[in-house]
């Protein structure tokens, strides 16, 4: 190991080689929770393409894992450290390399944070629709290495779709580019998106290239509030089924409206067992599609639908949705008053038709494992979080919420689900994944994983 | 062989195994030039995924290659026989097995054709949009085998972004599903991403889970006569960086404006260097952007701009478009008046801003190699399709036609594009996807297919 620092230490930029303990500490694990983690010997932030080369070859002369890092700000343990490896950090890597507004694509350095490309196309009048909760820290290599989704998703769609190309460094060292430039290309097999959700057990990314979208008009946003979650469920069938394109539409269950009440009044009935949240954004259409979605909520029994007229009102009702996750921490911590109260967080899409049995079977298992369990998700894409509310000092109670987290990923595959929505597998859903795609499906992940990193060097232990 | 025929009739339905020599003739190869074709030894007709177990199978026991094959209308010779193989035709797997409206999804056998799948979803109010030049004889096996393009693209997307997923049977005949039902999921490796486009050298692809749009709105049409190509080029440019999203911006230079106007006279103005047409499908947003884009036109120089004010007018514009092919094939037996003239048709995509170089280009090449070259293309992703002209019956002049396919291809990947923008690699672009991916891509794309087909038995010869 020694040696590989040295060799590190003498390849690699001043400072670009980092062994201090709190460091090495610090870079142990994303924000999963339930998942083990270990600590690595060392972590690097190359700089360049060829910095990563450098660290792979040393790594796989040396026989040592290497695990590939961004912000760590992952849900599935997917950038956790194991024990000795060499943690491969991202973050130095965040240069801008080129904005093309003529034919619409960006090229990044993976540590470019996502509201910094975000921000950099919009002042070109584009868009790079990609928003995951993280937006704000997340850099785009995680985003891609995990295939992340967010709030617009249910009209454009998850991070894959706006990847064009890549660069990346395989276990071997030798750099591969996958894609184009252009809108469209069919030339082999799509290695792109193979690399995209790998979660960085295939090679490292090094340069991403997204399509940009022209810039989306001002959205126009309603809440409606509903006495169950079976109407809720009502109202997104008939919005997915019907001509509708909304640009948000995201549910928040009884246990987050109280918890963002309590947090900071809005006036929400808290009588409501489900809110939705629908925002259209088609310009001079907007209005006419805001009124048929308002119609569809009344229809499917909404107790009150409250529409924003203007864009200060449309900040205000998304103000509640953002507010869901600092909501619920705060409910978990007074839960348990002792500052014991954690959530393990969820993640499920099932077929929108089987959204209010989903929702339905969360509140049972709740009661089963008495345990409160607040559900917020995006429910135009059936994709729902589960917030499982334990207290980490009482081992019972964290065994029951990992039984009920348990219960919920059986649940939502009986429904026709998927285990994981947008948050991946990492570690926190590999026998779900295993139970999901069966024995052949595993089969043929392996074999993929060894034909490209037959060492086994890259992000041990994740996924497979 | 023998044998193995014995054993697909013991294993077959009545009238599934055919070894007539006519019917083996007639599944010898799609519709690609240049490239060779073999005879196969028998033709399957499968008409369930077991009925597809048992042809791998046995084929795997006998060492005998496998030639998926759909509707044979492929351009790239995907879909040829090597000689001696066992061709596994899946026109007869042609059950639509379930519409979904709610969640918006479609599950097929291989065989439905495009055409039928698209009038099926349409008569529930959905839309599966992907529309190849072959919609109306094509297979849905063969568009996700090639992972087709179309009309629609330059708003819609290609055919893999409608793949939600896929039941595959590999070479071993293990039946592998990939994909979901649900609108997001990132469970694993996008295994259903890598075998769209892989062309039937990774399984057999036996059922197919797409996704519906809601239909769209009847679209608002126009052309545009520009007096240069470089005129017609920045027009395409500038629609691409302003913040329409047009649904249809395709392109025909003089040389098809004249064909058609020859097979049918519909008053274009035939001094015009390149014909631009348009659709917008937004709703009651659609006249103003038709507007903008016909001021968008008119500032690039377009010497004339005509927008249709129905639906009628509009279908009329839309004639023109598709009159291109059967124009260009009665130009080329006029061009050469024995009936030997044939067309050499070609698929390239650029970046947008280097459209206009790109016609430039092979403007030139067809002077070179004395001759003629139409171009038509889908002009909004930088998708053009050069058709050579050539008589079959003179060596020297598809010779000729040999190179000068060669060199647009040279030209496209030097101005950063890719070999194949929709109709694939086949045996067509072999050489010229190595040039495009290098060696690194391409040793990746063999240990993929050894992984997955170890034999070397599924479609031999194609994309490696």
């Amino acid at each position: 190991m020694a040696d590989l620092i040295s060799e590190l230490r003498a390849g690699l930029p001043d400072g670009a080689v980092l062994t201090d303990p709190d460091l090495l500490r610090g870079h142990q694990r994303d924000e999963a929770d339930l998942v083990p983690f270990g600590l690595p010997a060392v972590v690097v932030r190359p700089r360049t393409t060829a910095d990563v080369v450098t660290v792979l070859r040393a790594a796989a002369r040396a026989g040592v894992p290497v695990v590939p890092q961004g912000a760590r700000t992952g849900l599935a343990g997917a950038a956790n450290a194991v024990d000795g490896a060499v943690v491969l950090s991202t973050v130095a890597m965040d240069r801008i390399v080129e904005i093309d507004p003529v034919n619409r694509f960006a090229v990044v350095q993976p540590g470019v944070v996502n509201a910094a490309l975000a921000g950099a196309v919009a002042a070109v009048g584009l868009r790079y629709p990609p928003d995951p909760g993280s937006w704000e820290s997340s850099t785009i290599g995680g985003n891609v290495a995990t295939n992340a989704g967010g709030m617009c998703c249910v009209k454009y769609g998850v991070t894959a779709e706006y990847v064009l190309g890549l660069e990346v460094v395989l276990a071997s060292g030798e750099v591969l580019r996958t894609g184009r430039r252009t809108a469209k290309g069919v030339a082999g097999y799509d290695l792109t998106k193979l690399f995209v959700g790998s979660e960085g057990t295939l090679g490292v990314i090094t340069e991403v290239t997204v399509g940009l979208r022209p810039a989306a008009d001002a959205a126009l946003t309603l809440i409606a509030l509903f006495p169950t979650t079976a109407a809720a469920g009502d109202a997104v069938a008939a919005i997915s089924s019907g001509g509708f394109a909304p640009s948000l539409l995201e549910l928040l269950d009884q246990t987050h409206l109280r918890a963002i009440e309590a947090l900071r009044p809005m006036g929400l009935r808290t009588d409501a067992k489900a809110l939705l949240l629908a925002s259209v954004d088609t310009g001079s259409r907007a209005p006419d599609d805001l009124a048929a979605l308002e119609a569809v909520c009344a229809s499917a029994g909404a107790l009150e639908v409250f529409a924003a007229t203007d864009a200060v009102e449309a900040a205000e009702l998304l103000r509640a949705r953002r507010l869901a996750h600092p909501a619920m921490e705060r409910f978990a911590a007074e839960t348990y008053p002792d500052g014991s109260g954690g959530l393990i967080i969820d993640d499920i899409a099932v077929p929108r038709t089987a959204l209010a049995a989903m929702l339905d079977g969360i509140e049972k298992i709740a009661a089963e494992y008495a345990l409160p369990i607040g559900v917020v998700g995006h429910a135009g894409d059936g994709n729902l979080h589960p917030n499982i509310v334990v207290d980490r000092h009482d081992p019972d109670s964290v065994a029951r919420g990992r039984a009920a987290f348990d219960e919920i990923m059986r649940i939502g595959l009986e429904l026709g689900g998927t285990c994981t929505g947008e948050h991946g597998v990492g570690l926190l859903k590999k026998d779900w994944l295993a139970r999901e795609i069966g024995p052949v499906g595993m089969a043929v992940h392996r074999s993929i994983k060894a034909a490209l990193d037959p060492g086994g060097l890259l992000n041990p232990g994740k996924i497979l």
